[in-house]
């Protein structure tokens, strides 16, 4: 059910961005608890002009490392889950590809169950009513 | 007052994402009740490695021609007419430019009526108060 | 707090995006009252079919100036408030790289306290509860 973009500057290898893809998707395995399945992700390459970032934003030092993940998913999620995925994404990026967790930004916009079609002209997580 | 984002695999003609982006959009004034000159797309059209996405999740059949959809649209709609939309843009897609249903995806991101401005430094949609 | 969006044809220059991305930034500095540290903007540039737009949807006369300006912020901003931030951006950006206010579409998308994570795996903006 995410549908995920990450955003980095250009100049990573294939081998790196699919360990950003990786370990994004096994933290929201782990914290969110979705399916190995549920893989929907996007990629966005920059050039240096075309991502701008605060180098110092809450004292928290980035770098052109910096990694911007924007997840969109299901709003039945407490704070509690939404900061178990924060540390999740952090430390799995940490381990692969090795980011600094300074670097890795993330942030949420939430749905609901009707909005998500995942093939077939269909709301995939709608039951339908039984016939009255 | 949609704003639509295509994303797709890179490698295709431009006569055929202009079909992409001529059959949301009609699906979005069939469905959705839109008027024909509220059109606003973004197509992001990606490397192999930039595009992620699950062969088989929910049991349905995934190929390179996925197209994901992402719609940020006004929040009043009911999910009777969201179900409308995903079969309008599903059935529009497969008749043009042909894709399998089970290559549409389609996410909706909902937002109020005085989160658009379509120019001029003005909310579109709020009516301002009369003066007292 | 605002993770911006701008969307443009491509073919501009370096020194008339980094215009872009200063106004937009000053704008939200202005009227919604950010901290100056707090940028991040994502720009992406688009190919003529890649960008697609109703030239005179409201009786707005656009041209391929045309630029989308996606905002996701946090929701306490009320009417008054997202109004002051389409003008001050309009303004900004008519003086500055110098558009006209008809090419400058503005959409925004709310989301709460706990969907933002500036880095560390941790909720930035949630204060945590002291022990009991």
């Amino acid at each position: 059910m995410p549908l995920v973009r990450i955003s980095l500057l250009k100049g990573k290898s294939k081998d790196y961005i699919r360990a950003l893809s990786d370990s994004v998707h096994e933290a929201l395995i782990e914290a969110y608890g979705i399916p190995s399945a549920d893989r929907f992700q996007l990629i966005h390459q920059h050039e240096p002009e075309e991502l701008v970032y605060d180098e110092n934003y809450l004292d928290i030092r980035r770098s052109d490392d910096i990694v911007i993940v924007h997840i969109v998913a299901g709003n039945w999620r407490d704070t509690a889950t939404k900061k178990s995925l924060y540390k999740a994404i952090a430390q799995r990026l940490s381990r692969k590809p090795g980011l600094r967790p300074e670097d890795v930004q993330i942030i949420l916009s939430s749905n609901e169950r009707d909005e998500w079609s995942f093939g077939n002209g269909i709301a995939s997580y709608v039951k339908d009513e039984p016939p009255v």
